[in-house]
């Protein structure tokens, strides 16, 4: 089980491989975002966006399935309070196939909960060319190992 | 038509209705975020939120959808760059009716397109007690009034 005193600041991991269908858009979108742009190829290439695009909130739901079908098992992550700096930075479109990148960029134990800690992690999401279509950083809760000391990360400098 | 001219500074609004269901929890979660404590009652129920609880991604989504429901049309909105400051601040659980608030913090023309404008808008979604359950500041692009001049915007101070 990796607790927040596991977590190694720095550490990077590159996982999943989700591919982007038309069907997919469109029923994310009649659901949640039903832009024209999201719904109807015609009306998208008249728009702003020159074609049918992924809402942001699809890609960020392909993000957190990927996240969680490779990167939460064995961790000790109770959920994720939010995210800092989300960026969509370039349009998805149908056939399109994501992966995620993600970097430790710190950690902290928590003020409030002496059995709880924060980490900010760094993700990006690429295509299959490796350009970044949406980046983020997410603040992740994990449970402290059992017994740790309190009031400092254990294992820490 | 409201052009990113025609944004006031401090403008407030409040809209949308969404009641939370479990079967929306357990149906979104099952495509995007399969974690226990968004699909199994009795898990959810031994987790560290003590029932089950809507994914943060479905909050997002519903707040998305009543944005376009109640905010969208009528405007020179082409899309969003992202948000900042995502917080999940409560859970959400079946039997839970959502609204959204927002208030407009400040907008910038763009500085690579002159035909486009940036505004930041503060989006908070509330319960039916009027607890703030995610709040996130959107950053919102807009396009210039046609003919508007260039380099400032047209009515600001």
């Amino acid at each position: 089980m990796i607790w927040f005193e596991d977590v190694e600041v720095g550490q990077r991991a590159r996982f999943g491989r989700y591919e982007v269908t038309r069907e997919e858009i469109v029923e994310f979108a009649g659901q949640w975002d039903p832009q024209p742009f999201h719904l109807d190829e015609a009306a998208a290439r008249e728009s702003f966006f020159g074609g049918l695009i992924a809402s942001g909130w699809h890609t960020g739901a392909m993000f957190i399935r990927m996240v969680v079908d490779h990167a939460v098992a064995g961790t000790a992550v109770v959920g994720a309070a939010g995210f800092d700096d989300l960026r969509w930075r370039r349009p998805v479109r149908p056939g399109d196939v994501l992966s995620v990148e993600t970097e430790v960029l710190d950690k902290t134990p928590s003020r409030s909960r002496a059995d709880l800690g924060s980490v900010r992690v760094a993700g990006r999401v690429l295509d299959a060319r490796g350009e970044v279509v949406m980046s983020l950083v997410s603040i992740v809760l994990y449970r402290r190992r059992p017994g740790a000391p309190l009031g400092a990360a254990a294992g820490d400098p």
